[in-house]
């Protein structure tokens, strides 16, 4: 199966613009960019016309929950305390099954229509959220948080045992478009024998760890008052951190965690939208970066954001690092589409992926720019960053597969959810 | 002519929902707002059937310079005098008026698709801004930035003549669709005699007052040093403070300031997007706000947003006046709602504009909720400002005309406006 984007201009995603380039899908794979055409590639399937469109790789949404979304405005501008306790908690002690699914098919819906092709996930359900995304033909790293206290048993566990099963069943699914991790939910929520038993467990198996990371300042204060000691540095010396972990936030890491981060690979999901709108803060990310820590970026829940559009996200990102420093020369465009992009390949352990490159797997997006609010297209970097949005999306593509275009689901029947979701979910969830 | 918007759910703009309502929209007027239907109103043209969809005021976007769409992504991520003087003043001293029109054009474009109604602008070439506003039925505030030094005579300063000029031929276009205000460039850029001048001129005329204000921090410190006042304080005994002026950024505004925009009722054009990229700062808008002062959106020309979508611009306002102060509940989206219709209708001097209510003039959005990106919609206010950008608009109506529609421009040619960009202004003003 061969796809040819004919003279389309690419951004490769490490900072390298090619115009009027032509791009061959093979098998899933991108295997040839050039002027030219490859010599011989076999019968091509289809031709995708490239004039005033913008190929570019396909963004990795780092940190979310995707059943959230039933959650999307349901209780905004609130303080935390009161936003969690009245609000978020009681609706999430009322999730099931069925109503994760239908959530989490609305957040993948959205993703996809929004250039998404991949994202990494924490909460509960999980076996559902793997399901939706097998089917719906996204990539997608799953984990279940784990939370416990000294007493924490992980051969009895529930959340343990669930995190477990779902690994086995789930783990390497469609030549390893999905991939189960483990979780610890955060510092705050958990302790030693958690965090110990989660690497253990992680560990044995070459998976992933997720987790939540100094998010707010009175999180990161009592950790340190109770620890002496922050919680980058507990999860170090528990074993959390590696190169197949992803911290969350990271707002009020000092530059002692970041060097930590940056010296065992592990990666830091800046969520600056989210950080924002529950008024955590602004994490330092020109200084992570410095530190050589690997950011990527993530929407977190669509209850705190309240969008998964990872184009939006990218535009907070460069913004939010410029203004309060006085610094608009900090974090350029281009180094925000690596950390949407490649960057978070990398944190999900997802090898060639992340680029437009001959040999990359074939996670691609087109944007149409010729529209008002991109016209001009100078420098394309900057149109993709700074002007815009997901809805400029045209086609979002999964190893070679389409599975959203010019306003088509391939692979989901959004009526279909949407119906389910207002005549199951929003029943259930918001009428008592 | 009658329009009924039928069984829609309405933001008014003013804190209120209204759920599953009749909009009646008669000679550019909104004369019905309903559960039931007005008992004699004649024939009724059309009738835009409101399920899934959601009505609100139009947005003021009010500052901005709409022919700088020429410098859309040309030139980001680099400190601030190096991209005015390397950059934007080299480019904008080849823009002639053919130019300036069709890039004016590109910026109406934008903004009428992204939910904009009424524009404030101050640039030069005012003629060819307002003729394209006249032409493609958007409100408009136009006003020709005036500069000079202590030799400045406003019996032959060029630009003053302009402004006068440009006064005669428009003020009150369409009754009033068009309107020209005068304008201060900036302090920095302008004297004593510049700023006595434009107020006379101004209050001779009842027009408004537009300027830059206390942008960055270091023209507001040289101000300081230089005249022992700030910017505000220097243009309040200048006369140009008062209901009709409005002055953008404010990023730099002591408490003391504040209150003399307040008691003045100057208004100020917050512009976060721009002070964000740009790196000037954050400016204090919840303390503005507190102290009185009519707060209204700006987008600030494309060169340094890179966009003029107004939802993007809300969601910006609401999130930076919540994070780096860890409020969370700071700026709720009603009153970002308000800040960006009728507070910007109350700076552009125009009455009964900027809300859903009958009486008013019918300045209406209309977006999709039915979309993936906004479901649910749990609190239309939250929807508008978190979830939804100027890509979910689906009507923009300016006085009961409909201007954007599904794709459609009623009242510009697109594609005529891109053809012509591309053959005559890119050679002009990219290549030597």
């Amino acid at each position: 199966m061969n796809i040819l984007f004919k003279n389309i201009d690419v951004i490769t995603g490490d900072g390298e613009v090619l115009y009027n380039t032509n791009v061959m899908v093979s098998d899933g794979v991108i295997s040839h960019v050039g002027k030219d055409l490859p010599e011989s590639c076999g019968v091509i399937q289809r031709v995708v016309p490239g004039r005033g469109r913008l190929l570019m790789p396909g963004l990795y949404n780092t940190h979310t929950h995707v059943p959230m979304t039933a959650l999307r405005g349901y209780a905004d501008d609130l303080p935390l305390d009161r936003w969690l306790n009245e609000f978020i908690f009681p609706i999430e002690d009322k999730l099931d099954a069925r109503c994760a699914r239908i959530c989490a098919e609305i957040a993948i819906a959205e993703m996809l229509r929004s250039g998404t092709v991949s994202f990494s996930d924490q909460y509960f359900f999980c076996d559902e959220i793997a399901s939706a995304a097998a089917a719906a033909g996204i990539k997608a790293n799953i984990s279940r948080g784990t939370v416990g206290g000294e007493d924490f048993d992980p051969t009895t566990d529930t959340r343990m045992r669930e995190q477990i099963a779902l690994y086995d069943k789930w783990h390497g699914y469609d030549n390893g478009r999905i991939r189960i991790d483990f979780a610890v939910h955060a510092e705050y929520t958990s302790c030693r024998p958690v965090w110990e038993a989660v690497a253990r467990e992680a560990t044995d198996r070459g998976a992933g760890i997720s987790f939540h990371l100094s998010e707010t300042q009175g999180e990161n204060e009592r950790c340190i008052e109770k620890y002496d000691a922050t919680p980058t540095e507990l999860f170090y010396k528990a074993g959390l951190l590696g190169k197949g972990s992803y911290a969350a936030h990271g707002v009020w890491c000092k530059d002692e965690d970041m060097a930590i981060l940056a010296e065992t690979g592990t990666s830091l999901c800046h969520c600056p939208v989210s950080n924002l709108k529950l008024g955590s803060g602004v994490a330092r990310i020109a200084r992570m970066q410095k530190a050589g820590v690997n950011v990527c970026l993530g929407t977190d829940g669509a209850a705190s954001n309240n969008s998964l559009d990872m184009f939006e996200e990218m535009k907070f990102a460069a913004l939010i690092a410029k203004g309060p420093y006085h610094r608009p020369a900090s974090l350029p465009a281009e180094e925000v589409v690596a950390m949407a992009s490649v960057n978070g390949a990398k944190s999900q352990q997802r090898a060639n992926c992340g680029l437009v490159r001959v040999g990359y797997e074939a996670d691609l997006v087109m944007i149409n720019t010729r529209v008002p609010s991109l016209t001009p297209n100078h420098e394309p970097y900057s149109t993709v960053v700074y002007a815009a949005n997901g809805k400029d999306v045209e086609m979002t593509m999964v190893r070679g597969n389409v599975l959203y275009e010019k306003g088509e689901f391939k692979t989901l029947d959004w009526e279909r959810i949407r119906e389910e979701f207002f005549a199951y979910a929003a029943p259930r969830l918001f009428r008592d």
